[in-house]
Parts: structure tokens; sequence; C-alpha cells
């Protein structure tokens, strides 16, 4: 039982004896909610308001005092006022000189102001110590004590005395302080806040969008086809069956768009003979997503293989080879087992099996803490290697899979082809690059270009020049 | 080869000309761990003992002298003595001053004086520069090289000079320090070790008790019940029916536990109109688990998921469906296909995939990496709403699983209802509750109180004074 | 999108009005990447160079000067070229006197010289401030921009005001520092870029050698034998049968590889009645690769779930069951249920799934970011007691699926016994001895040498002295 009172208030036993004041202006919700968790820890707190009488919602044991006599009793002031407000406090410059101004202030979006809140107050203030920090934590998770999420506070300053007093502050709260620098990492740490999964919008959205189209394809092709045609209601297919049939397409597809753009930069380096010029910037965004969208792909994958170990569980399939094996039994005859389905059926899904599995190494490596205890080279190496070895397993799943399969007439239902003949087509396209791209005719100058050592002796001089002054 | 020994000793071969001189009060187990593996490292140690020429354990190369005469040696004294001692080193405050004490002492529980040991020792030297490191290492680890724990060393004090010293040394021995401020942090840094899973137990004893409980009642409802009333003996159901039946309610029963404490909260912040007062002890408590609830309850869905896998392999699942079929042939009719049963088998499949794939998602979040790298928005955004997905789906998948079956007298052996009735309770009262609370006229109010902007105006002057004199 | 080139070129936009001059010495491949980056990012780059003149491909925007003039232009000089022409520059000693000197070389292999290049950089220019950064950053993730990988950059060095500096030019760059203390740390910062997975080098050799070796044997054993004995084609065994027989196998000898060592270390600690000697080196190394061989391990384990819950859906096995059924209808006869093989089939399932779950568990404890928020005791709990439990349900799942089957002939064709008897070997051993450890009369003396307060006093004077001078 002790043990989680230590958790939520540390410290408070033995700091009793060290009460230190600290004054926070505004007493809007975080500056209460700050407030509040600090009284608990052993502080005493004194607000500075425009009008300290109106001020009756302050948290229990604080003071309330004028904006000039609340900044007398500390020589540390919390700014939990709106930037907006920041200039209206410049009447207080003396008072607040020498003293550490800790800004708590978040934007509403990203790139508000062209400064960050913090040196814009560094600007008003310049000689009081800002320090920004608490803009991370949010008034809710202060007030409610369950701080499950992050208990990162990121804090930065030019000062490293004053980082330090409020780097006390956040450890005695039960927060864990991570020091950022100097005050040129304020607008970072502002826009860290406002981020909803920002590298992780276009892959979803485009497996969403995949996932879509192809859920409307396998529909038209498959159940409404077989409704129209044979007026059979086999809908059902729209629990399992479909998205058994989407999610690796799906996953087949993000993995060869992981790889794709790596083929892109290696032509575009080639044919201009150096690294030295930026890529398109697509081509830059794309490689920046590259982890999602494997990510991404490695969700869909992950979900085939749970929906294909239930294959034999389900009651469609059961009856399916019940009733087949019953037809066998009135008919009186009995298959004779082929030692070439059997090799199909074990090398489909051992490719399968050793895809996933190398699929899911490369998620495990992509987990930050696995990033980064690893090198360069190792990350290359796994991310490389392993990467397009899942991608050949990958592919030759498909391939077994399908078979000769979209040979026959029946494959294509009102003329629309399988939709698995979709998932083989950009990996197929990286994988073909690729081998072109290893032969050492083509391998030994991306090399030489990629490590900076040689390029185009002949055309270089133009094209430098050229791309000089269009840079 | 070469590499490991770099890990093991590293920095040897270089050092040999800065040989630095540490001295170690106390010759104990750490004290001879430590200086052990210093001596390789390439310091030279002195001991200071209370009487130096029975202490014949020390490790080869060091050398003991009294404690006096050994402090003089070295700028740096690491007091590795337990703290009822450290009193009897007062007379030596002369020689001491100045000097780099370092606090290595643990307890033996936690709370156990009022300030902790390296607060302690400041006191008692207050001319000393105390910094407390290396009590979270254990001598067996020193001893035996084999850190495949924790290599981190947490490292605080309140002069910087002297802990950047002491995380010289720590660096050295091949260990990772960690600067965590001042030597308010050494009360935390002395609790560390003394834990084992403090957050986990509430967690652990509950799923052990449901599953003791669920195991009795499934025990007696379907083993002893068919043993009694028809002498058959299933009692090999013990291996894994009766276990997949446990392991999916235990799971659903804890994945509603980890969202009524917030539903709870939100009932409270409602009925008083304020979120500035604190929940009731349970609450707090309870929401502090929450994380810790939500990763068994996801240990059980993956047992859940395994042992459902594993269903068409076993020989009695096997032999049920062969009999199954040859009472078909030799009656010499066929079930014919219904599309209703397989609509439930289908979407009560894909409803337990994708609950447990979502489930895996919410984990993985969890993990500290993850966790820390994502910020606030993000991380309610993700336990939330796909949190909240996750239990509509889970919730789903065993209401299609139950179908129509409470229906039947036959699922009441003795009176009994089946046990999965019991996992819908908590998770069908969250959602019922959490539908009526996203309602637009209950959900302004709250979002309003959570964001400290609105509250009851009415009430609040009296309630706030009265919580104000009972706080 | 305004969010990506945040990302990418951060702090662009306010940095203008604070252009810093940064020298470059050297103007190789990282010097220009490096240059270029910075140029991006809004620095002023002044490169020196041995003849300027014939310098063509420095990046865009920046000027070069001979090495004298170069270094007067700014405070920060990075030293971007190879160690070797170190000793060139001190002619230039006394311009650089006081300057910040940035060391950014890498060596081909580790240990290649006796101090680390930072230190011997430090050694020529004792009045200079020497910083080690940026090593381990490639030059293609500086140009391509894609830092998938770890955008770790170490710093380390003497003069903390000089580290400042450097921190803000790596957090600029939108790369994360981390600050590893004094120069002393350069030599672990050269080594890091140069690993490949050192550690787990030997555990995959390992591993593949006993795939190949069991690979092989299966082959002749199976397939092979039924070839020229029945003349029966079952090659298709090699995708998923083989495997699926040698995977268990790698995982368990690996699983008990793990913990062999650890009873080595308690008898020879037994026998020697001390902890404080150095086990051998082959048990130290075989102690460090721990963690390697228990994640190799689960990998394999992990391969053998997944081929064991495809069984059901592979057209050999559904063909062998279905003609199987088909004999019972036409022999007109059925099996009667047997409730031995019931026990058998479920309960060898049963321990099969717990053993990998919590073998699961165990690989999830030693991911970086859990295994470093558990303490030492904690950590103990997991690997020992966990550990053990998984090694007895794993070994007690394959006794089980042996079952009686090594008692009859048809089991040894050749001669040869089955393969899964080779994996039991070492399991047993360990948890034979393990069982004798745990016994009082034995664990009591063990705890007590390894708590270093007790040993055996009569034979210890003796061993001491003669470990003294062997050592």
């Amino acid at each position: 039982m002790e043990n989680h009172s230590t958790t939520t208030m540390p410290l408070t036993s033995d700091l009793p004896n060290k009460k230190q004041t600290v004054c926070i202006f505004g007493t809007g919700d975080f500056g209460r909610s700050l407030g509040h968790k600090m009284i608990q820890c052993g502080y005493t707190i004194v607000y500075g308001s425009r009008n300290p009488k109106n001020s009756k919602l302050i948290p229990q044991g604080a003071t309330v005092l004028p904006h000039a006599e609340a900044a007398e009793t500390s020589d540390i002031i919390i700014i939990a006022i709106p930037r907006i407000h920041y200039a209206t406090l410049e009447r207080l410059k003396e008072t607040l000189d020498g003293k550490v101004l800790v800004d708590v202030s978040n934007n509403l979006k990203i790139n508000q102001y062209p400064e960050s809140n913090a040196e814009y107050l560094a600007q008003l203030f310049p000689e009081s110590k800002v320090v920004k920090a608490f803009n991370t934590v949010s008034a809710w998770a202060l007030q409610s004590g369950a701080l499950d999420a992050s208990r990162q506070v990121f804090v930065c300053g030019n000062d490293s005395k004053a980082k330090e007093k409020v780097i006390d502050i956040v450890r005695s709260l039960g927060l864990t302080p991570l020091d950022k620098g100097s005050l040129l990492a304020a607008k970072e740490i502002e826009d860290y806040p406002l981020q909803l999964f920002p590298m992780w919008k276009y892959s979803i959205y485009l497996s969403l969008g995949l996932t879509a189209f192809l859920f409307i394809y396998c529909l038209i092709r498959d159940v409404v086809y077989r409704y129209i045609t044979e007026n059979k209601d086999i809908s059902f297919f729209i629990a399992i069956t479909i998205p058994n049939r989407i999610c690796p397409i799906v996953a087949l597809i993000l993995l060869g768009l992981v790889y794709l753009p790596g083929i892109f930069a290696a032509i575009l380096q080639l044919y201009r003979g150096t690294k030295y010029r930026r890529f398109p910037d697509w081509l830059d965004k794309w490689m920046l997503c590259r982890k999602q969208l494997g990510l991404v792909a490695l969700a869909f994958a992950f979900l085939h293989v749970l929906f294909t170990l239930v294959i034999p569980i389900r009651y469609y399939v059961r009856w399916r080879s019940d009733s087949y094996l019953l037809q066998q039994v009135f008919k009186n005859k009995t298959d004779s087992f082929r030692t070439d389905y059997a090799w199909l059926s074990d090398s489909y899904l051992a490719f399968g099996i050793l895809g996933f599995f190398l699929f899911l190494l490369l998620g495990i490596t992509s987990l930050p803490s696995v990033a980064n205890s690893v090198n360069w080279r190792e990350f290359r190496f796994v991310q490389s290697y392993l990467g397009y070895l899942t991608v050949v397993l990958c592919t030759a799943h498909t391939l077994i899979y399908g078979g000769s399969r979209f040979l026959y007439a029946t494959s294509y239902p009102w003329g629309l082809p399988p939709a698995y003949i979709f998932s083989l087509i950009i990996p197929c396209i990286v994988l073909v690059i690729k081998f072109v791209l290893i032969f050492p005719c083509i391998d030994r100058p991306l090399t030489a270009i990629r490590q900076g050592w040689e390029r185009k002796p002949k055309d270089l001089s133009e094209p430098q020049n050229l791309s000089g002054s269009s840079v």
C-alpha cells in the first residue's frame, strides 16, 4: 500500500521542512491543476491574478495576490497565462529581473507563431531566466493522478542553474524531467503535444483506401456475382473470407511500397551520378514514411495470419469438407494422393510462415528501444537484407498461392481477375529492378556514388554547376 | 573475441597510466565485489576497516588500512557499511571534509527511515560532497560479470563536480550512469531495488482468484456433473477445454475493470460538478492499476487465442467430428448448409480476431519505449478510442458465441448458468453507461468540467467551501 | 505537410538571424555531407582544405579556405579528416588554441589504435577543447534525410561548455544528442558503429549448425529411408514436416544452454567455497550470451508454433485424415473413443501452450525498455523462476509428445532414434541438477556463498592464497 503512495506523492514526507514557495501567474485550468499537485507535494503556492478577489477557484491552501506582490514571494514564477497576454506583464519587468520564469504554454496549432512562446517570453524579459517546461503534461493528468501516459516533462532553457531548479520541481512531482538543452529546443517542445501521429497519416489513409477498394471489388466479384448468376447467398463471406483475401493483398502492396522509394533513389543517383543533390520532395517524404508503411503492412499481415489459422474452425469450411467427404462415400470413390498438390500446399504455407516471421523480426527491430540499441550498420543489415528476403518470401508465397489459377476462365467472372494479382505488381517490380541493381556492373558505380568517393567525372563539371544554380 | 573483452572490461587498456586511487570503507560483500571489479578496470583500491589485520578476504591487489589512513589516500570514498554504523564515522569528520562520499547502501524495506540514507550521511558530514550511486547493482552481478539485467546505475548528488567523478567511475566499469539530479532523488533511488512489481500485485492476485473460482465452477458444472449424471469421464477437459473457457472470461472481466474506474470518475465529476476534488482513495489506486489490469487481460486473451487455434489438432475434437461424420454415413443422411450458422460462426471469429488485434495494439503502445514516444494526445486516442472499440468487439464476440445458448434448459446443469455469462456483466455495464455518457447533453458539461473552464455555478459556491473545509 | 518539414529541417525558420559560422576541416564525403546538412539548417560553413582551389565538390553556399584562414572564422572546428593526418595539423596549434575541435572520425576495426582518436587529438592539441561527436551517423543518412535508424549522436568531452555548443548543433540538425560524459567514453563511442551484432554471433552460428545437422538427420531418417525401403516419395516433408520437427528441438536445446552455465557456476562456487574467484573464460562468455541464446530459442519456438498451427490446413494432413475416415467407412467399423489418448493429446498441447506463453513473457522482459524499467530483484524473479518453469513445461511437452514412441522398433529406421530425443538431453540434465541444488542442505551453503557472508573457513585460507598467486 505504501509503495503506491510514494509513486503518487513522492518525497512528501521529507519535504515539509524545506517547503519552497512558488508563484503561479494565472488561475486558469492548468495553473490550478499544477498548483493543486504542487501543494500536495509540499510546496507553498502563491497565485498572481489580475483581480485576486474574484479568484475563488484556486486550490485549497494557496493564496492569491496581485501579480506584482505575488512575484515578490518567490524566485520561480510559473507563467500559466496565454501567450497573447504575455505583453501585459511587461510592467512587472523590474520585479521579474533575475527570476526564473517557467513557460508552460501550448499553442493551438503547429507553427502558429514565428518563434516559440518561450523565446518570445525571453525577448520580453531579457533579464529573466526563461525555462520551458510542463507543456507536455495535461491538466487532467495532473489532476487525476492517472499518469499512465508519458511522465516525461521536456525542459529547456539557457540558464543551467534555473533549469536545475525547475528539474527538481518536476522530479518532486513524480514526473520524469528530460533536459532538451537550450531555449532553441522550445519550438520542438511546443510542437510536440499538438501532433496526432503525423507520420502515420499517409500510411493509414492509403491502407484504408486500398481496403475499401478491395472490399468492394471482392464483394462484386464473389458475392454479388454468385448471387446474380447462381442465386446463391454467400454473404457470410464478408466476415472472414473476404477480409482474409484483402489483408494479404494490402500487406504485400504496402511492403512493396516500403522498398520502392529506395529503388527510385538508386536510379536517380545513378542517373545524376551524384548523391549531393536533394531528392524531389515526394520521394523525400515517401522515404520518411517507410517505417510506418512497413508497420501498417505488418498489422495487415498479422490479421491475415489470424484469419488463416481459424479456417479449420469455421462452420462453413467444416461443412464443405464434410459434404465433400460424404459425396466421396456415396459415390464410393477415393481421391488418390497427389505429391505435387502436397508440395504446393506445404511450400505455400512454409514461405508464408517464414515471410511472416522475418516481417515480425523487422517490426521488433523498429521498436524505439530496440532501434536505439543497434548501430547504423546493424540497422541497415536488418532492414535491408532481411527486408528484401521478406519481400522475396512473401511474393513467393503469393505466387504459389495463385499457382496456375489465373489461367482458367472461371477465375474471371465478369472479366474481373482474382484480387491477389493486384498485390503482385509492386513487389515484382521492386524485385526485378533490385535484381538488376545488384549486378556488379551497376552495383559498383552506385556504391561508389553513395560513398561519395567517385562519380562520373566527364558529366560532373557541368551538372554540378547546373545544380548549383538551380538549388 | 576482442569485442567481448571490451564489454566486460572496458577501457582497461588505456587506463593504466591514469590509475586513480579510490577508497572503500567496509569489507563486506558489496565492498569487496565493487573493489574487485574496480581493480579489474584499472583502479587502485584502498580499503578502510576497523581492524585491518583481520580483513583477509579483500580482493587481490587491494590494501587495507584503518579508516582514517585509508581516507587520506583518495578524494573519493565509497561508504560500503550499513547505515546504522554511519555515526561511528563521525570522528573522521575533519578528514572527510571536502571529499566525495559515495553512499551505496540499500534498506531492507521501503520507508524504513524517515530520510534516505544518503541524506542522513549528508547531514552527518555537511562539509563532504555526498553522492548516491551503485545501490541498484547487485554484488552478485558485479562479481559474475553477468549483467544481463539493467546496467543502469542511478546517480544523484548536490555537488555536480562530485557527481561527474562518480559518473566517470560508473562508466569505466561498463555500467550505464543515469543522473537523477539532486540528493532529493536519493529516497526514490533507495526504494527502487526493493520493489517486486508493486503495481502488478492487485491485477495478478485478482486474476488468479478469478481463475481459481472459474476453474472450480467449470469443473463442477461440466466434468463432475457429467460424471455423476452420465458416469462419463471427461476429466481430460481440465487440460484445454476448461482453460480455454476460463481465459476469455478472465480477460473480458479484467478488460471491463480497466474501463470501469473511468466511468466512475466521470459520474463522480458530473455529480460534484468539478474536477478539483480528489477521488476517493480506492478509485485513485484503481486508476493507477489500469495498465497492469489491461496487460494481464491481454495475457489471458493471448492464451485463449492459442487454446482456440489448437482445437482442430486435438484428438478429442478430431474423434468427435469423425464419429459425427460416420454417423451421417451410416444413417445415410446429409446436413444441409445453413447460412445463418455460417454467419454466426464467421462473425463470432471475426469479432474475436479484430478484438484481439486491437488489444495487442493497446499492449504494444504501453511498452515503455513506445509510450514515451507518443504524446498525451496520441496516447489518449489509442487508449481511449481504440480501447473502447476493443471492449465493444470482445463483448460482441462473447455475445455471439453465447448466441441463444442461454435459452435452453440443457445449459443449466444443476441450475448453474454457463460461465461465459459472468464475463458479460462488467463490460456490458461499462458500455451501457459509456453510451449514455457520450450523449451530447451529458458529454458537453463533462467535457467542460474536465477542461476546467465551466462548472455548475449555482451549486458551486457551497460545495467548494464544504470541500475546502473537509480536505 | 508542415509537420514533415519541421522534422527534416528543424528550426530553419527561426535561425537565419543567428546564423553561426562553423568550420569544417576536410572535404571528404562525410565533411561534405555534414556541411550540406548544416547549411540546410541555417549555418554558415567554411571548409578548411590543403588546396582550396581544387575543392570543387563542396556543397553549394559554402566557402573553402586554407586551413589556417578557415580556422580563424569560427570557434568550432569539425575535424573531418582521417586520424593519420591529424599530426599534419600541428602547425596550426596556436590558431586552434582554446577552440572547440569536434572529432567525427571512425576506425576501420575495433581496437585499431591503443587510444581513441579523440583522445589522440586531445593529446596533440592540449589547449583546445576536444569533443567527440557525429561518428555514429552515416554520411548517407545525413544526405538522404532518411534517418529511420538511430538518430542518436553520442557526444563526449572534458569541457562542458564546448560539449554544450556541440550538443546544440546536433539538436538543430534534428538529431538526438546523448551526453556520454568525459573524453574517456570516446573509445566506446568509436567502437560502437563497427559492431555487427557481436553478442549474437555464437548463438546464431550454433543454431544454424544445429539446424543443418538435424535437417540432414531427419532427411535421411524419414525421407530417404522411406524412398529406399518403400520407394515412396515424401520429399514434400522438407517444406513443413521436417522444419516443424527441427524447430522445437533447436529451441529446447538452446533453452537448456541458457540455464546450463548457471548450473556450472553454482557447482564451481560450491566446489571452490567462494564466489570471489573468476569463472573460467569460456563460462564467463557463455553467461554473457544467455540473453541472445534465449531469444534465438524463442524465435525457433515461435516458428514451431506457426508450423504446428497450420497443420490442419495442409493438403497432406487433410488427405490423410479423409482417407483414414473413408477406410473406416468402407470397412464399416468405428474407432471407439480413448480417454488416455485424449489426455495425452490435450496435456501435450496445454504444456506446449503454457511453455510458449512463459517463453514469450521472458522475451518481452528482455526488450531493452522493459528490462530497464524493472529492478534487479524483479529481473531475477522473471528470468530465474519463470525461466525454470518454462524449461519444465517445454520438457514435459516434449516428453509427452514422445510418449512411449521410443519403445517401438519402428521408431528406429536404420537404427536412428527419433530426433526429439536429442532435444531432451540438455534440459533434463539441467533440471535434474537444479533439483539437487534446491535441496536445503545444498541451497543453504550456496546462498551463503553468493551473499558473501559465509564460506568454508577451513579450506579458505589456502585456496585464497593459491588463487592470489595464480591470478
